[in-house]
């Protein structure tokens, strides 16, 4: 019976991580381990600057205070799991998408980037879509994707970004392999002023949009498919070392 | 005349950045925009999620309170620069190495990256150094750099991690593009009982260690080059496509 290590980055209350909770359980031992407030935007953050502290909810259902997806991984394994490895690292369900660069920010897509790095296959999932959310609906997907992914396993440093469109599980398209795609938009910055009239300001992402070059993350969600991106922890941009060449210098 | 957004993720007050500012100084503008505090291991974090306020400490010096690295950098873009690009992000110097897929990590590297999504040739330095770190002497090292990307430029969609070795200007044996490396360690946590008896953690690095692999960052530091990694946005692990066509399922 696999042993599943289950995080995000909404927080252990979200319903996103509960209903994929629920729909794990039939297949193994579930335990949670979640931050304690929505933490999105967090990237892969970890906490190495100060202690932390973890609050037991409920029988394997725990949450960091103040924590990060990754260090949830990290004191799930470590300290819950007493250092013995979990079958996989699952993190979501995302309630919104991670497509794009934007991953870079994903405390989801964190979560399981940290599960790689520590030896774990990981899987990261989100749903595309805003309001009304069919978690349920999406857990299925989720559930058809772990267990092939338990049975065949994933290639050395590889994690996946799952994303699923949010429709009733048998409207689903079909599942497609992509490549990350690339954003159409900015974040803006948007200024307040303060009640003693000095100004603060609010980061914020208020649009969404992608290039939707086909087979790209973006390109299959739009289409009605499960988005599934292998993803690697080299940042390398190899085509770029040839073309800068005019920074080396050696004697 | 060039002006140059410059960030860290130790704080503004760490000496690699007032070494790196003094030592820009002569170059162009040098507009600081930097987190109130240390953040190491930040990662690419954006604060989404609520309002942040701007301190301003001298002329074209500012800190972010409670702010992250990709923050300093919005802020700075679209606050003090007034939506102005900079000709170049700079960010560092970073007190210690960002090495391997430790830079996933990076709130460094991330300002670098952040820099990039926005269109902004961007470059992170690091030191590579534990104690008695030479700012001074590296920041030469860190404005050679800085001209020959202003002369030449760098490629669309690339960002440079830079990681100099702790010595004397003159004793740098060359600078090398590099890839990245892979990390030989992993995080300890480990468990303290607080003062009313219960269990706190502490999740934390305490020995350092890399595959040196020819050509890697990690390889060029330690035989005494600078090492100049170029990155991407894209975290596609292209090879890994192949080989998960199992988890494919269109109609």
């Amino acid at each position: 019976m696999p042993t599943f290590l289950l995080v995000n980055d909404d927080g252990y209350f979200s319903p996103g991580i509960q209903a994929l909770r629920e729909a794990l359980k039939p297949l193994g031992r579930v335990v949670v381990v979640a931050p304690d407030r929505n933490l999105s935007g967090v990237g892969h953050s970890l906490t190495f600057t100060k202690p932390l502290k973890m609050r037991k909810i409920d029988t394997d259902f725990y949450t960091v205070i103040d924590g990060t997806p990754a260090d949830c991984v990290h004191l799930g394994y470590r300290v819950v799991l007493e250092g013995k490895k979990p079958d996989l690292v699952v993190s979501g369900i995302n309630e919104g998408p991670n497509l794009g660069e934007d991953i870079t920010y994903s405390g989801t897509v964190s979560g399981a980037m940290e599960g790689r790095i520590l030896g774990i296959p990981s899987v990261a999932f989100s749903a595309f879509g805003k309001d009304n959310i069919m978690f349920d609906e999406i857990a299925k997907a989720c559930v058809k994707v772990i267990k092939e992914v338990l049975k065949h396993g994933l290639p050395p440093d590889t994690y996946l970004n799952v994303n699923v469109p949010n429709v009733r599980y048998e409207e689903i398209k079909g599942y497609l392999i992509t490549r990350q795609g690339r954003r159409a938009y900015k974040e803006t910055v948007f200024r307040y002023l303060d009640p003693y009239g000095k100004p603060f300001y609010w980061i914020a992402a208020t649009e969404f949009g992608w290039h939707a070059e086909e087979r790209t993350d973006y390109w299959a969600v739009i289409n009605g498919y499960v988005s599934i991106t292998p993803l690697g922890l080299d940042l390398t941009n190899y085509r770029a070392m040839k073309e800068i060449t005019y920074l080396e210098d050696t004697p």
